[in-house]
């Protein structure tokens, strides 16, 4: 089959992992009869660079012309990139909110997986992570106090600030459904956060996640307030298999999560909207200190695309197979500087593409 | 000296801590020549029993009249206790905040400390936890979503909740003083935690607290985003002293970092508004399923009321005694259950307050 994927290769690391997850993604293709049709998309501190905005117009429509989008990493050095002394709303990462908002991307997919062979970047002691882990965080991205109204003011000589946390009964119910849906094809459980001791959204959150819990009798439904999770997350991570939240909660536990696995530099992410479509790019960020030096680890970019394969093209085979083909690289000892340790072989990050290709 | 000390036992293992603490204080009182004047009063589940409320004007009135409230915790099982079929406001975390807001405590100091006598209990493997840690989290506590306004309304059919992060530059600038201040006193090092590539009121809290730095010429200021700090107190704790923070993130960190400690049952914290006064209370909750059995561990407890000395009563040297005393006590080898490891001796909550008042 033919499929239209749009790239944003974006900044720093970002343009080197791209790469090499094309040169995985066309030997997939190239074996299962698939052709692979990209088109490039400036976004990010790279389309600063040629359009004085992080996101055009143009590029949302070519992103939403596609299947999928597949993305590298955006942004720079906050303190020495000039991106960063324009005023927020021309930020890098304003193209990237623009992005999920436009494409109405509310489901955030971020699997945390402890691998075998890597538990030994576990920051946990072993007794802790013997158990092993392998959770899904399933976070809100185009609603609560990321896309709220907000505002500086001046009252009497007084700067204020305001923003905003909303959440409707379908916001909430939407990525609930998703929440629960993907628990259903996995251990069944769902753990959603909230701070309903404090806040009316959080525990609106929770009535409507009861609701939609009713139909999915087979599931296990529990709550748990959010500062107990980030507790959680460091005292026993397998005791989770969905953690369903909101975004702002979801930003801050997903990267806990992804921390506590110790190997971040594997981590992918699936933003999907209410059809197949999806923007796949890896839990980390764009690393604008080893860009361009051939170090970087393209194994979560690899993974993003695996799932961009399963989700939006429900071609699961060849997601299985570059799924293995990480596994089997893994196995046989090769990595790179992030995921390094003794006994194995250090290999950059064009390298740890050819390695995975070969593999496929 | 008089000591006048509100004392709030309140829910679940409350009384029993505060019980032994009051039982180390008096030691102190005895051996220091002071007298200490206690006033128990309800807040929380115990003032819903007796009161329908959960704060009465009157035990507000009781606290302000103090020098210092000491209590121990508040609020039950959330899925069994009767207290939580009440509406949100009438429950007893309500007790909590609405005493937080009615004395102005808006600065939270929550210090997160490995004991070289309970490393064994840290989550983190060796490597990362023989550096030690030792950071202290400056939250404000009185502004923010906490006390944003918040309603849930019906528009067209639709359910939706709002609550609000408001800021202005005079709540944010209180609280930085009151963290570079202690800084100062510690490792000359402040982290402040936003989200400021999003939030309006992360923006203005980065620009204050940027004003205030420099009055601190003497003291490293770094800014960090909540998402990364949250993975930071996981991969290398030992890097922060002063994380200086807004009252939801800092809900969120102090949690994660105190259990990142493995010790939760030996952190304190104090609550203080612009005067000497506080409110003192251990980090922990109020463990409802162990309450009345006798195996709770009082640390916490005393080692806030050591807090008190220090902040309150400017009573260093006292302060100095409990903390050695409990230094003292793990030395030679007892423990409640909640810290036990082999080798040691465990002992329930009164013994431990023995053990301590013995050795003031
Ligand atoms: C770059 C930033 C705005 C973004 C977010 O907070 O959502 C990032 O941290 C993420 O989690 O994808
Ligand atoms: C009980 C709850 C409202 C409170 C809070 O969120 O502030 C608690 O978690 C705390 O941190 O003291």
């Amino acid at each position: 089959m033919e499929l239209h994927i749009t790239c944003i290769p974006g900044d720093g690391i970002g343009p080197e992992i791209v790469r090499e997850t094309k040169k995985v993604l066309d030997k997939v293709a190239h074996k299962y009869g698939h052709k692979m049709i990209y088109k490039d998309i400036l976004m990010g501190g790279a389309s600063i660079d040629v359009h004085g905005v992080p996101l055009t117009e143009e590029a949302i429509a070519d992103a939403k012309a596609a299947d999928a989008v597949l993305m590298g990493s955006i942004g720079g050095n906050t303190t020495t990139s000039p991106w960063y002394k324009l005023p927020p709303e021309k930020r890098p990462e304003a193209g990237l909110l623009a992005m999920r908002k436009a494409l109405n991307l509310f489901a955030n997919l971020r699997p945390a997986v402890l691998y075998d062979e890597l538990a030994a970047a576990c920051p946990l002691k072993e007794e802790i992570s013997k158990a092993g882990f392998d959770m899904l965080i399933m976070r809100e991205l185009t609603g609560g106090l990321y896309f709220g109204e907000r505002r500086t003011i001046e009252e009497n000589g007084v700067r204020k600030a305001i923003d905003t946390l909303t959440y409707d009964e379908n916001e909430i119910r939407r990525i609930a459904i998703k929440g629960f849906d993907i628990a259903r094809k996995r251990r069944k459980k769902v753990t959603s956060v909230d701070k309903a001791n404090v806040l009316d959204s959080s525990r609106l959150w929770r009535k409507v996640v009861e609701e939609v819990a009713k139909d999915y009798p087979d599931v296990t439904l529990e709550h748990m307030l959010v500062d107990n999770c980030a507790m959680q997350l460091v005292k026993d991570p397998a005791q989770f298999d969905v953690i369903l939240t909101e975004n702002m909660f979801g930003d801050i536990l997903s990267d806990e999560a992804s921390m506590v696995t110790g190997s971040i530099g594997m981590l992918a992410s699936a933003s999907l909207n209410d059809t197949k479509f999806g923007l796949y790019e890896p839990s980390h960020g764009s690393a604008p200190d080893i860009a361009g030096k051939d170090i970087a680890n393209p194994i979560a970019t690899v993974l993003s695309a695996a799932m961009m394969l399963r989700y939006s093209f429900d071609l699961d085979e060849e997601a299985d197979a570059i799924e293995a083909a990480v596994k089997k690289v893994l196995q046989d000892g090769f990595r790179t500087g992030d995921i390094m340790s003794e006994g194995c072989t250090r290999v950059g990050c064009t390298e740890m593409g050819d390695l995975l290709a070969e593999r496929i």
